[in-house]
Formats: structure tokens, sequence, C-alpha cells
């Protein structure tokens, strides 16, 4: 992918270093960071953009592959930009008269918000800090920017610890007793400046860089440095993101959103990013800069009150945002100064939004004829879906809210209360959900919040850190809650008359901003009309069907309600383990004569006949999958250990002779029916060759019950399913035993439409599947046991051994038994479907693993051309709209092909 | 093969459906049965053979097209041919005066000794019978011919049972108080004649046939079912021969070896059977016929006394056997008959005979210049190989010999005492083994014989049917031990002074001929020097090398002195069990902290050391591959049952606290460990992942060994096999980490060559070889793994609970982890061996899987383009054989791809 861009960039662009705005091209994000084309692409819509230029990530390319230095002549071609600048602002770069100040802004191809670092009021110096204060006619504003900037430069490019900094500007406020920045007057300002110099002075040993072009080089490089940082570094590998993207440089004229009452900085969203309902969305600070805003320090204020304020501001605002939108065809998030009453744009990109806001705002720009019906499928991402699928607060719950802050990411979570990242990580690790709070979040707190189930913080807007992340992640989030009072060193937080405890369980409600201490009762969402009509588009776009592992009348239900097409695995035996089947099963396994297995099973087969009528009837007119009995009997048997413990107290206790015997016949059943591995032992179809009376049981319940609704008008659609098929003789061997029993109940009754047909489970089963579709009409990958046999992983022995530190060490990227491993076991499936098709071409081929759910996985299923995917009921929308991807990507990877 | 044949001879032969001697295409045995081949060459060589026709199998095959019918015209053809064969021999069928009497003979493509039926006398009625009489001046001869024939015709055309004739025979045998048939005088002869006519009336409600023709259209008819009956599809089934190609049949002149003192009936080899030892060897019976011999009944003279009293049958014989043997260039089976005085040959074909003399007569017909050494090669199935080097009893052993026969069959064997076939299937199938014991062996017993480990009779000789059925099993055999008196009601057998009941356990020693009462101690063969240098012969020929699984010192030492070419497999695991070091593994597994394992660990490096030393200098400039530590660690523990047992006793009993207290805890860090499915669980380079350390341990062992024979002026060559791969990350992790631990030995003593590689026994490793070759300098397939994975059959649960069901059922036709199943395991590893190969052409690839030592597995494996197989020291030569077969026939296979 990134050969590939590099390629067809090279002979356009290859050659330049550097952009103006007005003649980069806006689409090369690739090159020009996501942050540079934006700048380019409202430059050149004629939007307020001061100017500037962007240096390249191909330059950052070249540092790093340089070992960490500029590439020669860089420099000189930034000195000719900067003098192109001066002429385009009319000012001078260490120009003590009209000093020409810049800001240094990284910027990738991909949005990570606050990895990198960004550089203000570049090119003050003892000079230019004088001819500031007179062209402003505001020293206090002059030796403020001036403080800011050694701050910043001394902490990023210097490598100062940035504690000294502040340490010494809290001990100025301290000192003149207050607690706002605007408070102190100029000759605190200056006094804070000297200070700081002197600070740079005794960490570095020398004086802070006055030379403005020498303070331009150095922090070109400490912005490519923090392209590599430990959290960029972390936060790419977490979101996949290639490391050799490199990151861009912006060089854009200095504005000021801190130039008194009549300027102010501000973010907003085209559209309401938490709901997604239209019109402009966000916040103002006046009198900051922007770093301000999203740090979340100070809490700003709604972006409606600046229509108040500077109406005139707030039409440009919105006029801006129709021709973004317009433009991109997509909700923007925009960055904007005003400057002594002129609003100049910093920033444009799309929007993070939640869930629901993506739903909406998809659907309602399809609606509003921006996009097409595709577009909108798309730009939902399966995930998303399965976010609004998240539980909430029962809403019926009463609840006891102990405060509230803002509603910054949508759903609730139930956790345990931890106040750091490091806290949280370990105990995620030990399989706990937590609930990560604090006062606010920074870029280091990234890892803490993956491992967290939900954030809280008692400071920060909704474009704060914790806000921002958390609605990527899809996690719920309450930030700004200032009701709750945390004290890090307890390790406790009060609210209003009640302290949690670290380890104390709270809730809380990202969709209300509600904090509720304990675990309040959670429930299945309802699903919005957006989403509805997004999933009835997705049916229109999709090829995979989407069917529904169901075991019980009830879930069958639910499944058609959200959009099953068919039931693609009913599991016969997990209604074995109900209370009063399980004693049956017993008898029907342990009677050592037929006779004795006989009337445990007649019992079964009235009750089995029932279940299976149920599900047949609500699935009318639609196929429904039975696979036949599949576990090793003795799962339906008590445990050999708990018998061994009673024979043995029994045998020392010296109890009654007839119980100890009948401990001891029963302990004796049980040892024989013990497996090394029983996960490779008597199990599925051998079960069927070695003990054929209860499959034929199950097959004569499932046909009676198809013949009984048939002659009631109904339309059932049994398919039968033999499990564990290794070769393709079991198929045929228990296929022919099975077709005398249904032909004989059909003989009776009359006839119904039915098929055969086998998991593929064993890659035995896959290698071989040529042989294998001539006894089966339909195959169902079960990819659960095929996953498997083909890395030889016991699921229950992995999972607890060795699977996490696998994750971990990056041996594997993901668990293969979330997400289908396609090198392996997907050519293992790619094997079966292209044999057992060119067997039988109208083979009906699905999958009931419970990769059936997983977005990537049904991709992969696509791709292969099965014929549908069956996975629990309640992620029946996640698939479906994951079916519609998978079509419309194909359908745009056919077009690329044929380009 | 079979279609293949049909077309190449549809142009030229099948138009005739009979072919006469002289006429018939002696190669092709296909069209013409083996006896009719052998007789059209034997006439073809001019040599004394009675004039006859054969009907081609083609007719056979039409016969059961029309649903046993034979094809309409069919009888005029042979009446016309009967009218040539009268011309032939001056004599006429149904002719009173000068009778013509015929055979008819079965005789398929491949050899079914016994399993077909025969009719001799043919042609005999109440007229043709004086005409016999007169012409050969002997009414007895003449009505005892004409009882046979009414006896042969009533039992196989007729169906009538045998007995009946017997008893009446019996009878008058008894009336005139004798137990010789010849004994029995001319007006006996008559009686019984009338009285075999009364039974034919009695049991067919009609006269015995006499019209010749329609008894030739009923004996061929006859012949022709015989094909089908239940113990010829038995044998043909046992072994693999095609039920389709059905049976030629040959009519030929009779001659009479029952004509008096001058007439006699035999059989001979050309070479001796037994040893190879070359020279005519074989029996003879004076005035009988030919069934006779064979049947066992009489206890035939050795061929070496016609030379006394027929010095020119015998030369004449002797030359007969020289130019059959050049013109065939094998070694032949011959039957002839003598009358009155004149040889005449009745059937060549190839002789079957002991591994031992497959061996001798191979290497000697090479030497002779007979054949080539590739014929040689190929001459010797390995299976034979392998029979000679089954057990034999300890030469140093005493042993009280009770009884001696017939050295039949060579090799000794231990087993129960069983009397009939079916109780030898039913303890077989309980995983006894059985010694068959009867008084003589028939048909019928080809099952029973198959189930025994070994069989003794007490009549028959070295051709009777015991003895051919075990030659070509393979299985130990004496036969005609007349000192045993069998009593099959109380399933006892006697010899002078001792009983043996039915289940007591005796010895047999087949190359001696002894018995021997209980369990003698059995020794490994020594190979003899037609074995070496027929195996010589073949590592000229082989392409795959052959290396040994050995674990210990004294194994690769065998291995080496068997011809292995390297170490395929030592699994370092199994010296762990050794008594001393058990009590180190353990602490190293449950040492807590890095310090507790450090210091068993250390010790188990120098015991390590030592073995790896001795196995490296053993094999000294040979390959070495060691395994890395492969199973579950809770296999070095002890079980977890037990311990749970121990912990409740002694709670219950009240025992001294701490010793409670250390159970307690045992018991504790064993469950931690036990896995559902420890076979998928945490063991093979998961263990290196997760617990390092033995693995280090280990490595560091091996090139400490390694590093110090190099100094000590040897030449080691380690390689180092991680195992239970299934993701190339996890071979590069471990692989890393081992090589750091090989360059610090090494950068201390100096470089020494090895290798890194790995097991393929994960399907996933097999489908990504090209990744994981990356990081392998050689891949070894561990094909027991592999089938477990591939079938998902856990292989000490399908033993015992599923697989003899699926053999029985036909299910599966051979036990997969016996022979490479194709299609499946053998489809993974083709795609490994591609994949592998792509990346790394000069990939090191072999097979270390019990496969290994299988021919048929070795031939796959050759065809794969396997580097070696490796299998048990004392299956190198069979595997050796095998390799060479493989090439060989590859070879074949090549040439006649380019024909």
């Amino acid at each position: 992918m990134f050969e590939y861009l590099a390629k067809s960039c090279e002979g356009v662009l290859m050659k330049k270093n550097l952009y103006f705005y007005d003649e980069g091209d806006g689409k090369n994000k690739r090159l020009l960071g996501g942050k540079g084309a934006g700048l380019c692409t409202m430059t050149q819509l004629e939007l307020p953009v001061p100017p500037g230029f962007v240096i390249t990530t191909e330059v950052c390319k070249r540092y790093y592959e340089d070992g960490g230095k500029l590439p020669g002549g860089l420099m000189d071609e930034v000195g000719a930009a900067m003098r192109r600048l001066e002429e385009l602002t009319d000012k001078g770069f260490g120009d003590p008269k009209k000093p020409l100040l810049v800001s240094i802004r990284s910027g990738s191809m991909l949005s990570m918000p606050g990895m990198m670092d960004t550089i203000l009021n570049l090119g003050l110096n003892d000079e230019t800090v004088e001819g500031l204060t007179k062209l402003t006619k505001n020293e206090r504003f002059a030796k403020d920017a001036y403080r800011r900037f050694i701050q910043m430069f001394g902490k990023i490019v210097l490598g100062i610890d940035a504690k000294k900094f502040e340490d010494v500007f809290e001990k100025q406020k301290e000192k003149i007793g207050t607690k706002l920045d605007t408070d102190l007057k100029v000759e605190d300002m200056r006094k804070v400046v000297e200070q700081f110099k002197q600070i740079v002075k005794i960490e570095t040993g020398k004086e802070f860089p006055s030379d403005p072009l020498k303070q331009l080089e150095l922090a070109i490089s400490a912005v490519f440095r923090s392209w590599n940082n430990k959290r960029a570094r972390e936060y790419r590998e977490y979101y996949k993101i290639p490391h050799d993207l490199g990151t861009a440089i912006n060089v854009v004229l200095m504005v000021f959103g801190n130039m008194g009452p009549d300027s102010g900085t501000g973010v907003a969203f085209t559209r309401d990013p938490s709901t997604g309902a239209k019109g402009l969305y966000g916040e103002f600070l006046f009198n900051a800069q922007g770093e301000d805003v999203v740090a979340g320090i100070r809490t700003p204020l709604k972006i409606s009150e600046l229509e108040q304020k500077y109406p005139e501001i707030y039409k440009q605002l919105l006029d801006i945002a129709d021709k973004l939108e317009h433009h991109y065809r997509e909700m923007q998030d925009v960055e904007f100064t005003v400057e002594q009453g002129k609003l100049y744009m910093l920033q444009t990109r799309a929007g993070k939004r939640t869930a629901q806001a993506a739903v909406r705002i998809a659907v309602s720009m399809a609606e509003e004829g921006l996009i097409k019906k595709q577009e909108a499928v798309l730009r939902v991402e399966p995930g998303q879906a399965e976010q609004l699928l998240h539980k909430q607060i029962d809403p019926k719950a009463k609840v006891k809210v102990i405060a509230k802050g803002l509603n910054a990411s949508p759903g609730a979570a139930v956790g345990k209360v931890v106040f750091d990242s490091d806290r949280a990580k370990e105990l995620e690790n030990a399989g706990k959900a937590v609930i990560l709070v604090r006062p606010e979040t920074n870029p280091d707190d990234v890892g803490g919040i993956i491992a967290s189930v939900g954030v809280l913080t008692s400071r920060g807007g909704l474009t704060s850190h914790a806000a921002v992340v958390t609605r990527g992640l899809g996690k719920p989030a309450v930030v700004g809650c200032e009701g709750i009072k945390i004290d890090l060193e307890k390790r406790i937080f009060e609210t209003n008359g009640t302290t949690v405890k670290e380890g104390d369980v709270i809730t809380i409600n990202g969709s209300t901003g509600e904090v509720i201490p304990g675990e309040a009762p959670l429930v299945e969402p309802k699903m919005s009309k957006e989403l509805l009509k997004l999933l009835s588009w997705s049916d229109e776009f999709k090829r995979l069907q989407n069917w529904a592992n169901a075991d019980y009348p009830r879930d069958a239900k639910r499944a058609r309600e959200l959009g099953a097409q068919g039931i693609g695995l009913c599991r016969t035996e997990h209604m074995f383990f109900e209370q009063e089947r399980l004693p049956l099963i017993r008898k029907a396994i342990l009677g050592e004569t037929e006779e004795e297995r006989k009337e445990p099973l007649g019992k079964l087969l009235e009750i089995q006949k029932g279940d299976f009528k149920e599900i047949l009837k609500v699935m009318d007119g639609l196929p429904v999958v039975i696979r036949l009995l599949d576990p090793p009997l003795h799962e339906f048997l008590p445990k050999y250990e708990g018998l061994l413990q009673e024979v043995i107290m029994r045998r020392m206790s010296g109890g009654r002779a007839e119980e100890l015997k009948a401990a001891e016949d029963l302990l004796k059943r049980v040892e024989a029916m013990r497996e090394a591995n029983p996960m490779m032992g008597l199990r599925g179809c051998r079960l069927g060759i070695t003990n054929p009376d209860i499959n034929e049981m199950q097959v004569r319940a499932i046909f009676e019950a198809a013949c009984e609704l048939k002659r009631e008008g109904k339309d059932p659609r049994p398919e039968i399913m033999i499990p564990l098929v290794g070769h393709v003789n079991e198929l045929r061997t228990v296929r022919e035993q099975l077709e005398r029993v249904a032909r004989e109940v059909m003989s009776k009754y009359g006839e119904v439409s039915y098929k055969f047909g086998t998991m593929i489970e064993v890659p035995r089963a896959a290698l071989t599947a040529d042989e294998i579709a001539e006894y089966a009409e339909f195959f169902s990958f079960g990819t659960n046991d095929l996953t498997q046999m083909t890395f030889a992983y016991s699921r229950d022995d992995a999972e607890g051994k060795f699977m996490f530190d696998y994750i971990r060490l990056g041996i594997l990227q993901v668990d293969p038994f979330q997400t289908l491993d396609r090198r392996g076991v997907g050519k293992l499936m790619q094997i079966g479907v292209e044999l057992g098709r060119k067997k039988r071409p109208d083979l009906e081929i699905g999958i009931c693993g419970e990769h059936g759910g997983d977005p990537a996985s049904i991709e992969f299923c696509h791709e292969l051309g099965l014929n549908y995917v069956s996975c629990s009921p309640f992620r029946i929308p996640v698939a479906r709209l994951a079916a519609a991807h998978a079509a419309l990507k194909a359908g745009e990877a056919e077009k690329l092909r044929y380009l």
C-alpha cells in the first residue's frame, strides 16, 4: 500500500520538499499530512487561512533514513519559503520591528490527536518580543507569548522537564495570590520570562537560541522526532497505523486568540459528534490559544454563545461549515482562531463521532443528497453498529446518581474504579472490568483507556482528550464531572456524601453523563430509526445472507426480528442440559441394552420434537440448520473427579454398601468414557457411528416436527447437519442410516423439503471437500473447531495458558478465535469452497463459528463466496452491515481491478 | 489400471473367447489367467504339456454382466474347440471307445491358491467309463476316476454336501477294514460309484448328467461361479485384488497320476522356497492325482526321491526348471504329473517364498546374471525384509521342545493357543496374540490365519495350505507336526506327556519347526549376507536418505550399524523420564523463581550434555536432529488423580498436618497445570515461549557438547528442532532467543556447524510453510501429530474408542497412524513441501513420524521429494529397501510417462 502510494506520487510530487497552501494538492494527505492537506484545500476554497507552507512526509522519512538528520539543503528551501512568507505577510522573520511569528504543527496522513508536538510563537527572542510589544501595544501579551514559547520550546525541543517551568509559573501566581493566568501582570510576565530563560541556561548549559532560523531548524527536527515517541508508537500499534508513514510539518503565520477580549480560539464540528444532529457544535475560549481548548484545562463556552457575541463570525463559520461539508461530503471538525475580531481557519478534518452520530450523519447525508446510499452504508463501521447495541442502564431501574458530568461517549459501563492507567492494565490483564477515573487524561493514558470499559474525568470538555479517545474506541465516558473530588494519593473520590475507593464498583452512563455507585442493571438497547434504515439499505447491497445461531425458540424469534434469514446452527445438545432432560439423556447413555435405552430415548423424542416444532414454526419458510449431537457423551455424565472423591470418601467412612456399589459402578462407567483429548475423541459423527440410536431419535424428532407443521399449513425447512466429518465415508454411512429414518417418517406423514449436510470443522474435511460434497447438500464451516485443529490450540487451554502471552509478544496479532486467521484457517476454507463447488456447483456454504459475527471475518467469507454467515442473534445487525461493507468494498476492488 | 489393460488388449485379442495353448499369448495373464498363460508359454517352449485351451477372463466378466449366464454362442465355440482337441488327441469326447477326458481348471490373473474350483475327469459317464476300463485295462482305476468325478462334480457343480460322498466312501473302507483308499478293490469302487450316483439322484432329483458337453457347460458355469464364492471374495479383499478381474478356465486333456505305480503327481519349486537355495525342491506322490498333494492329506515324498526312482524324469524336470527360469527370469512353482512313465507339465507360475528365500533368490539371480540389480531390489517387498527382522528365539535360551514339525514359514511367535478361526478372530479383536492350532487348514481358515501371529498344524507338508498362506503373510508356521494330538472337542492338544489347553501360551519356531510350551525369550535377528548385499544395492538406487529416531546413544549406535544416515529425531524429554532425572525436571518445573529453577536446570544441563555428546559422537559426521522439550510439563509431575486421592485420604485419616499441606500444595500446582486437551495445549514451542529456561538449558547442553567434540577432532552436526510451530512468529521468537544462547556458547568455544529448523506437525505450519521456511533451515514432518490434527483424532482415544469400528465398517481402509493418509495429511504435506521449497530451495525436508518406517508411506515421501525418512532403528533395513523401491518405481513411472 505504502509503496504503491509512494510510487504513484513519485513523478508528480517527490521533487519538492515543501508546498505553500495555495499550491499543495489538498487530496494528497499521504504527502502533506491531514492538517496540511486541509489547509491547502481551505486556502484554495478561499476560506480565511493564515499563510504558510507544509514540509512533506517524505522529508520526515528521509530524516529517519539518515538516522535523525534533516536532509541537506532542506533549510535552504525553508529559508526561501520564509522569505516568501515574509513577502506575503509584510513581516520579517527576526525583524525587531515587524516580527514574523509562526507556529510549527505536526500532521500525518492519519489523525493521531495529541500524539505529536506543536510549537507556537516561534520567531520570538529578546529583540522581536519588543517589536511585538510595540506592534500590539501590549507588553503583557507579548511577554506572555514569549514565556509560552520558551516553555514549549524548552520542553519539546530542548527536552527540559515541563514541571520546572510550571513550578515557576505557579509560584508566580501564588506570589500575587491568584489561580488564574489572566491575573498575572506585565511585570509578573517579565519575571517569568527571565526565570524561564534561566531554566534553559541551567538545564542546557547554553543561552536560549535567539536566531529564528535556528529555532525553526531545531523545532522541525523536534517535531519529526516526536513521530517516534513512545506514546505515538503505541497509538499507531493499537490503530494498526504503519510506522513508516511519517509526519508532515506545517509552518504557519501565528494568529493570536489571546490578543484580548475580541480574540479567542475554538473548535467546532459541522454536526453534533454525539448525536449526529445537524448544526455547528463546539466550544470557544475567549482570549486563549488553541491548545487551551484541546487540553481541557479551562472549561470552554459552547459555540452557540459565540453567536450572541459575534453574530458575524458565527455566520461566517456556518457558511464555512456548509462549504466544507459540500466539498468534503463529510462532517468536519475544524479549529479556528479569532484575532482581534478576524476569523482564521487553522484546521479541518473529518470529525470523529459516536456510533450513534455516525449512523445519523450517514443516513441524513444520504437523504440530503450529499452522498449515495452505498456511501452511507460504508461510512458506518460494523464495529460502530456494534456499539449501538451496547447495553444501556435499564430505564425502569431506580438508580442513585451521585454525580453528573458531560455525556462524552455514549453507552453504559460497569467496572471497578482505578485511578491510574497502570493499575487499569494490571486489573484488565487479570480479567477485571475497570473504569478509569482521572482528573483529566492525556496522551500517556491511551493504554489505560484501552484497558478500561469506561472513563470518568472531573475536568475537560466534550473535545477533551478523554472524550475524543473514548469516542474513537466506542467506550462510554463521562467527562468534566466537577461534582467528584478525586484524591489520587488516598485513591478515592468523593461526591456530596459518598466516598468511592479504588476497587469499588461503579456504573457510568456515557449517554447521560451520570455516575452511579455499584452495579446498575443493564439492558439491551433499541435500534434507532436511522440504524434500521441503514440496515435496510445494507440488505440491498449485501450478497451474503445473515443467519443466526439459535438453540431455543426464543433465540430464533429474536434473530428473525433482527433480520436473520435463517438459522445456521441449532445445537441440539444444549437442549439436553436442561433440568428435566439431563436424567433422560444419562439413562440413554448408560443403558447397556437397546431395551434400556429405548424408554428414555422415547421421552427425549417427544421433548425434542416439541423444541424443533417451535423453532421451525418461528422460522417458517426459512432454513433451519439443526446439528446432531456433537459433544462427547461424558459431558452429560457427572464429573469423574467428583465421583472419585465420593467413592473414596464412602469407602473410608464405611457407609451403606449398596450406595458405595452404585457410586463405584458409575465411576467405572465414567472412567471408561474418559478421554485424553475429548476435543478429538469420540464425538460428533463418530457417536452416530458407534451409538446410532441417539442420532436416529433426533432425526425422527426433526422429521415428525416438520411433517406435522407441514400438515398445519406451514413451510418448515429443516437442514440436518452432521458434525465432525473428516472422511467422506463417515458422512456417507451416517447419512444413509438417517435418510432411512427420514424416509420412514415421511412415508407416514408425507414429504417435506429438507437437506442433509455437514460441518466442515476438521482440516481433512476441507482438504477432501470434493469427496464430501458428493454426500452433502450444504457445508457449514465450524471455524471454532477448525481453528482449534488448524492451530492445534485447544481453546479451553490456549485462552488461559498462552494466548495472552502470544498477543502481548506480538506472536499473534489477534486472537484467531475472534477473527478468522486468513492465512491458515482461511486457506483451508478456500480449499474447501473450491473443491466443494467443483463437485457440486449449487452447494450451500455458510459459517457458523463465532467468526460469523466478526466484521473482518465476514469480509473474508464474502471474498470466499459463501452463501451466508451465521452468528448470535444480537450480533445480526453488525453482521448485516458487515456483509454490505464486504460486498461494497469488493465491488470497489472489482472496479479498481478493471480500471 | 484395469481399464488401461483392457483397452490395450481390445484390438488384438478381444474377439476370441478361447485360445489353444499353441496360440495364446503367454504374457497376457490378464486375459488368459496365470495358469492359462503358463500353459501357453510352456507349450510354445515345447515342454511336455497336455493339449488344451483356455476360455478367457473376458468371458467370465460377460458371465457376471449377464447376471450369471454363459454368453450366447460360447458353447458352440467350445464344441468346436473340443472337436479340435479330439483331433489333437485322437480321442472322442463321449466316445465309448476312446473317451476324451478333460480337466476344468480355474486360473485368474493373480494367484488365489485353492480359492476357486477345479473339476477332473470330466467326460466320464456310464459308457465312457467302460471305454476307459478297456483302454487302460484297469477297471479299478476307471471306476475310481468315475467316483472321483461324480464326487467333485456333485459337490462343485451340483452343490451337494461333500460329507455325503465322504461318508459313503469311509463306510466302504470300514467295511473292508482299511484306512487307505488304495486298499479298495474294483468291486468296492463299483459299489461306491453306484451309491454316489444314487446320492446325486436323491439330492438333485435327477440322474447324474451323462452328456459330456452338458457336463462341460455346467462345469464352466460352476467354475465361473466359484470366482465369487465367499472365501475367494475374502481372499481378494485381504490382498486388495480387484473383484472384476474374473477368472479364466482351462480345458485340458486329463493325464493320470493315479494310473498305477509308474504314475504320480508332484509340485516343485525351482529353488527352495524356504531358504532360496538353488535346486529342485518339492514333493511327489506316487499313484495320486494332483489335488492329493496340495490338500496335504497324505504326506508326500521329497522330490529327491524321484531322482532315485525316475532319474530320467528327474533330469527332464531339472532341464525344464532351467528353461523356465531362463524364460521367466524368476523362480517357478510347477505342477506336473507322470502318467505311466511320461512327464506332463500342468502349471508353472512364480513361486511363493519366504522372505529369506526372496532375498536369497533375488541376490543369486542378479549374481547369476538372470536379472539386473535393480530388479533384484524390486523383487523383495519391503514387508518381506521386515519379516527377516522378526524376532527369533534367543539361541542362548534353554527351551523345552515338546514337538517338532516342518519349518514351513520362518520366525518365532508367542501366543495363546486357539483351535478354530472364529476364536482366533475373537481374541485378536480383544487385542490378544494367538496361535492357530489345527489338524490342517483349508481356504475357509484364511481369516483365522490372518488374525493369528502363527500357525501350527499336525498334518500337511511344506506346500500344504497352511504353509503356503503363512509364508505369503510372513507369519511363522510349523506344519505336519505329527507329534501333537489335537482333540478339537476338548480343545486341547497333547504331546508325549504334555497337555496344552486353549488359552495356554506357546511359542513356535517356524525356522526350525519346534513347538515350545510357554513364552520363550525372543531376540532380534541377524541380517544374512544376502540381505546386506541387497540393502547395499538398495542404497545405490534410492534417492531418499534413511535416518533414524533415536533418543539414546545405544539406539543411535544400532541405527548407524543398520545403515542410518542421520538421526531424524532425538526426543530430549525421554531422557527426563529416567530415574535420577525426574526429580530434577520436577524441581525445574515447580520452582517458582528463576533462582529455584536454576539449580536443577544446572544439573540437567550436565546430564543432557553428556547424552548429546555421546549421540553426536556415535553419529560423527552425520546430522543429528534434536527436538527441544515437547510434551506438556504436567507429564513430568505426579498424576492429578493420584494426588487427589492422597489428599482426600490424608484429610480423612487426620495424619500429619505438614504432610497434608505438602500434598495439597502439590495438588494445587498440578491442578493449575491440568489441561482439557493437553495434545493441543501448552507444549512444544509454546513452552519455549512461556518457560524459556528449559529450552535454553537444552540448547546450551547441545552446543557445549558439540563444541567439546569439535575440540576433540570430531565432526558433530547438531540440528535443533523446534516442535509444534503453527505460526512463523513462534519460530522466529524461539529461534532468536536460542540463537543467542548458541552464539554465546560458540563465542567461548569456537564455531560448530548447526541448523535450526522445525517440526511441521500442525496443519497451519504446512499451510504457511513459505513464511515458516524463512526461519527454518529444515522441516521435519511430524506426521503422528499432523495426522491427529488433520483428522481431529486423538490417537490415545481413537485407537481404543472408534478406530477399530471404522476399519471394520470400511470407513477407513487403513489406520492412518500406520500408513500416511495421502488425500488429507498427504495434501497438507504436499502444500508444505511446495511452499517451503519455493521460499528456500535448499530446505532439508524429512519425516519423523512413525510413517517414516512404513513402505507405502515412504513411497509417498519419495514422490513428495523429501530428503529423508526417519524411523525406529530396527526398521531401517525395511525403510532402505522401501526407499529404493520408491525410487525405482518412480523411475519406471517416469519412463512410462515419456513413452
